[in-house]
């Protein structure tokens, strides 16, 4: 049974939950606000069903609600973050903000952080930049769940990838990626169904080409996207590579095979070489090129081309990398946001455990 | 038949090519190192074998031998480019030496480039911040070759990204990738050996899966990395369509399907919103982060512990993103460079035409 419930609701219970866990007000909504734009977004893997993830993690001592964020190097175009294990739905704020002002300042501005958690989706923070006309980019490590190309161990996250670029009349264009060929959340989906998954999306405890949608729990692996060394899993593992040197080994943060888990219960990896996860945020001023009417202009052009090519008989139109998940917000702020029946079970729980009125009044 | 030729003797050969059609002493060196580099590094579609086809660019008036190569636009981390339709092998060495630059100064450097050509390889261009402790990204547009997900018209080039970061003791990381699930050079390859392709590379004409090696000789089309919407083409999509925005609408170079062809006799596209080519480049300084010394040694155990991860049985070892490329030169550089018999009868022919001393005497 799929339960809808009003954006505004969803967000109140949540900001409770992230105050009763002793985040500040003002943190509290940050949170909230990112947490829940993944399900706005149809990301429904990476929202309010982890909230109890993020509490189980300030229980374990593993999240801190009330850190002190702060810069500890940079230079004009430049900053390393301390996140001092804070949420990191509320660390990834405060680091894209400062990627921002130095684009305000010098054109551009990076930001690598370490001693962070999970960050929810990469796309609501380089949604940030686009909207003062800054192309924005975010990334994240995550736990290994990941085999490179010929490898039998896991050794990499999904390790996401988000390009979100500012259009004219258009609605930006937002590219948001797991580098493998499936995330995670698609193979829970199969899972749910009883089906099989697509050959390429996982490899079993012997790397063997795998169908079975539950073959992490045995030992298995997520590819890279491109799924074989035919298909191009090589670049797959490269990129998730790129984003795991650019999240941690410039700021600091744990890498590879040592990057904490987001289920409290895991246990640890050992000697691990930095601390918690590591983010890479950008913001580049579009008129630090050109003229952003220009630019805007242009981009409009760019995606009705794209928009009107001619599709393949039978198949859907060509999308823009953006709309989905956009004309998904559009219909879930208009009708309410579906929760799961496990879920909802879940967050009564979370509620009577935290002491805050319940999601909904039958529970 | 493959000849085996030293690199400094066609090197010599390609630099008096590049002097004959106009390009001054020291472009023509800049020219000929960028355009080796490719049969250096094993990418010989992109190498030598592609000299005749800049000097047809020359002789059909597409690229400018003497180009008065320019900043349009800057600030204090960015600049635009324009390349007054030089070679790309001159003009992208100018802009990444302009993003290092900026990077000095301000820690990082960004530079999009327009009116421009192709540029070679993009791993040379990324490597010449590696040199100076950098981080270097390079990557380019090329003409429309590839059917984004769902459309049956080709919509983007092959457009690749590098990403070349340093380490200490161990080599650099160099991931150098097309956003296609394979290159139109893998294509050529089993065409001469009369072999089908993988499903996922290519589509035909009615935009269905196809195994032809040379359906894009028949109105077929690359496909982006993923090969179809289940295994992800809509992520190696949104890829190739990052690097044509940076490069292009970012620079005010053409985008998309408007981009000019690199054959000479391919008539241009009509309408085209911009000029020439469109190329993207980037410099990080490592210790704008954090100390040099750290990164590297961090890089190295990243590369160290990535490289010693179980291999599946029966596979190879994991592979370091670069690994394949800097063995072969290493291979190259000490027993000579192969040159397929056509690439030797078009260079004996090319001598002939441009009056420098032939590569091969026996031609």
């Amino acid at each position: 049974m799929i339960n809808l419930i009003t954006y505004e609701r969803l967000l109140n219970f949540t900001i409770a939950a992230f105050r009763a866990i002793g985040c500040p007000e003002e943190d509290a909504l940050t949170a909230a606000t990112a947490l829940l734009s993944a399900d706005l977004r149809g990301i429904d893997s990476h929202g309010v069903a982890r909230l109890i993830g993020y509490v189980r993690l300030k229980e374990a001592g593993r999240a801190n609600p009330r850190p002190d964020i702060r810069i500890i190097h940079e230079t004009p175009s430049t900053a390393v973050v301390d996140g001092d294990s804070g949420l990191g739905l509320v660390v990834a704020p405060f680091a894209m903000k400062i990627a921002i002002e130095k684009a305000e300042k010098v054109g551009t501005g990076w930001v690598s952080v370490h001693n962070s958690n999970h960050f929810g989706i990469a796309g609501y923070h380089a949604l940030k930049a686009v909207e003062r006309d800054m192309i924005g980019i975010a990334m994240t490590n995550a736990s290994a769940l990941v085999a490179p190309t010929f490898s039998l161990e896991r050794m990499l996250g999904t390790n996401p990838i988000c390009v979100a670029i500012p259009a004219g009349e258009e609605p930006p264009f937002v590219a948001d990626l797991a580098t493998t060929t499936a995330a995670n959340g698609k193979l829970e989906i199969l899972q749910r169904k009883k089906e099989a998954a697509p050959l390429g999306w996982v490899q079993d405890k012997d790397g063997h080409p795998s169908t079975d949608a539950h073959a992490l729990k045995s030992g298995g692996a997520l590819l890279p996207l491109g799924g074989d060394r035919d298909h191009g899993s090589h670049k797959g593992y490269a990129l998730g590579a790129v984003v795991d040197i650019f999240s941690a080994v410039l700021s600091g943060a744990n890498y590879g095979p040592w990057v904490p888990p987001f289920p409290a219960y895991v246990p640890m990896p050992t000697g691990m070489p930095g601390k918690g996860i590591g983010h890479f945020f950008g913001a580049m001023r579009v008129d630090a090129f050109r003229p952003a009417e220009d630019f805007k202009l242009h981009m409009d052009k760019w995606i009705n081309r794209f928009r009107s090519a001619a599709p393949i008989p039978g198949q859907p139109r060509v999308l823009i990398p953006g709309d989905p998940e956009r004309e998904m917000e559009a219909e879930r702020r208009a009708s309410g946001i579906p929760v799961h029946e496990d879920v909802v079970t879940d967050l009564a729980n979370l509620a009577a455990k935290l002491g805050i009125p319940p999601l909904f009044e039958n529970f």
